[in-house]
């Protein structure tokens, strides 16, 4: 298997120091990039309300990750579904992914409302959020998935 | 700087062999999972009409990737943007991020309508699309764009 080697680009700053399921929605975070990067590479960012958000749960476990297919947040009312059909943290690559509300940005540092992630989490790529890249058909979805996300924002 | 390293959980087999700008929206590819993880790890992602797919841009060259702002393709009459304010491929760490339509899933392949990445690519994720992930305020974005985004579906 070829291994791919990537690099933060920048970290989070956020008062949530300690992993939590639910109520990230009013959470406001820094982004902050990284010293080799130039500000340059957020320039115009301002224009987009929205970003998308990569980042690495490197807090994760190697031996938690589901390689298979579990109940979502081992709820046994919940069907079991693979880990591809979840967007559970303890996953192979351990990617997490977060569309977040721009608010500001001053130099290399960029504030935003909602990134699920807490304190230091190193973030892998930032990218605005275009409506052409919004879902171009209606979104189905499974009872499931609405019960879980009830209190998650 | 600490080094991440990941690996492909999948490739992309397409009809489209070589890089292009424009036309996505129609082409059909399908994701088939390396041999190292099961199908279970699939399991119930037919239940999700949408799924987005975040997979590595192998070959961009290194020397190609802007490190700070450009002009969106190359056209003086877009204004300059920060590489974070643009989603083009020459990338730090060569991201690419994509919601597609899953039309079908037969073991360990799924196949995807609207996956702008050519075949042989890397995927490095899989997460289903649940619409409280999708952005929660109207979208903000600049007129340039609406415009190059005009003939990329």
């Amino acid at each position: 298997m070829t291994k791919i080697s990537l690099q933060a680009i920048a970290h989070v700053r956020s008062t949530r120091k300690v992993i939590k399921d639910d109520e990230w929605g009013g959470v406001e975070s820094e982004i902050v990039l990284v010293d080799d990067l130039s500000s340059d590479t957020l320039e115009g960012i301002e224009s987009f309300s929205h970003l998308e958000v990569i980042f690495y749960f490197d807090k994760v476990e190697d031996q938690k990750i589901v390689m298979g297919s579990a109940h979502p947040r081992g709820n046994r009312d919940y069907p079991k579904m693979g880990i591809f059909a979840q967007r559970k943290k303890s996953r192979p690559n351990k990617l997490g992914l977060t569309v977040v509300k721009l608010l500001k940005r001053v130099d290399n540092t960029i504030t935003v409302q909602g990134l699920d992630a807490i304190d230091g989490t190193p973030v892998l790529d930032i990218k605005p959020v275009m409506k052409e890249f919004l879902p171009r058909e209606e979104i189905r979805q499974p009872d499931w998935a609405g019960d879980l996300m009830k209190n998650y924002w």
